[in-house]
């Protein structure tokens, strides 16, 4: 593996480095992860070929893939496992996003049109499962159970909080309890799963693993509490997917549950209601709720839940001595919240 | 495990069973698997989990986790692993099911109504992927890397098998290999992977794990064109689903390419052609090609296939000197063709 480049900030002794600095400095078997991505992504049929390819190469950060990596660093390891475990966590990723695609009936995706505005849903579906195949035919390459093991029970949680979200829509008294128990499922599992993966191949001891997955979901929680800010906040132009959609779907996310906190027992709460039901709502009055959300400062708290998570995270890492390899950490902590910006 | 029934032939002195003394003799083991599966479709929302529960239970033979426990019997084996393996493979098939449903946009399955008549896709989509994440638990559960791996690439060869179904609809000019290869990745990777496994688990050697493996997949190969005869030749009220769905569908089985050959070059081809186009074709037209097909004789000539795969299948178990056990897998062979009656 690569050495991490290494940042001194000239006004401290502190390590700093930047999410540009570990995805430089992982490039290359990042590179290698990328080429088992591809690899799994080639089918027989040319059309259908070079669709997958599209998809598997439209880019995401790869963060998943990168935690992987980075959680194996700060011990000793092989790198030959790593690479399929990171590779199929990715397809992983890329076959619940086809799926989520369909469920949602978003019509673009990383700025991209979806496949489900292109295909039937049948065979978006099938071109899911063969993704979710793919990752697993990956994750059995590690031939380490422990990592299948945590593999499956990753897309397990995925599907649990993907089912929660399904069957709360257009709830509104739900609890913080509630949201953090399915944005853990549908996103932070993943991320915790990447980790434990990393720590496990990487060859850390119990206490270190649980570490490195408990990094991993507080950072994946952090990143989905950005997300759902993002989608509050931001039109179709600048996420690349269609603006204020888990309004639109009856979806209630952390701003809109402590923006109606603020608004409990005023004409706003039944206003609330009214949108969240979804029933002749218009395009307006999507975009009206939106902009009052945002300025209850309902959206700044959720960014400082965020934040929260982030510093947990980092505490847990205490144990790692390498200023370097902490600061790395730190950075992929942080893109999480360089997100709102 | 429990010991199997012995049936003497008065006629004979070969061992004869039936099917029937095969789940007979397997009640023990296949009442914890059937534990297994009925625990892995546990979930917390009411709704969800009673519908869970009615999908896994709503039944088939169970032939997937039958095979992989008989593919065991006849080495040195430990019951453990082989109970969730079993779980697994069934819950694999039964995920495949849900989300082939929304494919097919069929209506009925086993006579009951399919989830796609009762949900949205998206839904759907969910409760197929939440139950492929718990067969990849139970895979894991096995703690058997080639295991995994098998289980994995099974999934594969579905998805593989599904999408040329996709992406051959309507399409005439297909070779019965093409057909072959496109139902071995449907239906008997399934039947070879199970059967595989069982052999790996039970402590088989390699020719014995390759001769179990042939085994499946051919039993799995005659299975398919049994399905596909049936469909031809049944009304809904018989088999619980749609009837002539493959027509409508544009699928081309192997009898309707065994009847082309017979009508090639006849005003009868340009009508196979309309109705397998699928454009303006009625309920009546698609009954009357399948009576033509019938009369042709070519299905018929399927079910020799089928009949040819099952003597390949129980060919290649010559190694089992236990007549007994061998009698045990010719039954199971012999279910796949009885199914035409």
């Amino acid at each position: 593996m690569t050495g991490l480049v290494d940042h001194k900030d000239p006004d401290s002794s502190k390590t700093v480095m930047s999410f540009e600095d570990i995805v430089l400095a992982m490039r290359e078997d990042m590179a290698r992860v990328e080429e088992r991505v591809r690899l799994a992504a080639q089918v027989e049929y040319p059309g259908l070929g070079r669709l997958l390819q599209a998809i598997v190469e439209s880019g995401g950060k790869r963060l998943r893939p990168l935690l992987l990596l980075l959680a194996a660093k700060p011990f000793e390891y092989d790198l030959k496992p790593l690479i399929p475990a990171a590779a199929g966590v990715e397809l992983l990723h890329t076959a619940s996003l086809v799926h989520d695609d369909t469920i949602d009936t978003s019509q673009l995706r990383r700025g991209q049109p979806t496949l489900n505005s292109l295909f039937d849903s049948g065979t978006v579906i099938l071109i899911g499962d063969y993704l979710f195949a793919q990752s697993a035919i990956l994750a059995a390459a590690t031939m380490n159970p422990r990592v299948v093991a945590v593999f499956a029970s990753s897309l397990a949680d995925i599907c649990d909080g993907q089912l929660r979200e399904v069957f709360t829509a257009h709830r509104l008294d739900q609890s913080t309890e509630e949201y953090a128990h399915r944005i853990y499922g549908k996103t932070a599992s993943l991320f915790a799963g990447a980790a434990e993966m990393g720590a496990i191949l990487g060859g850390a001891n119990e206490a270190q693993i649980d570490a490195m997955r408990g990094f991993g979901g507080d950072v994946g929680m952090a990143f989905q509490i950005i997300d759902d800010v993002l989608d509050l906040r931001s039109s179709a132009d600048v996420t690349g997917k269609t603006a204020n959609l888990d309004l639109r779907q009856g979806t209630v996310t952390l701003p809109t549950m402590l923006y109606r906190r603020r608004v409990s027992g005023t004409p706003e709460e039944a206003l609330l209601q009214t949108v969240i039901d979804g029933k002749d709502v218009s395009d307006e009055d999507y975009l009206n709720l939106a902009m009052r959300i945002e300025e209850s400062g309902a959206i700044d708290e959720a960014v400082t839940t965020a934040q929260d998570y982030v510093s947990s995270a980092l505490h847990r890492l205490e144990f790692i001595e390498d200023a370097q390899l902490l600061a790395s950490f730190e950075a992929f902590a942080n893109l999480a919240l360089e997100r709102t910006s």
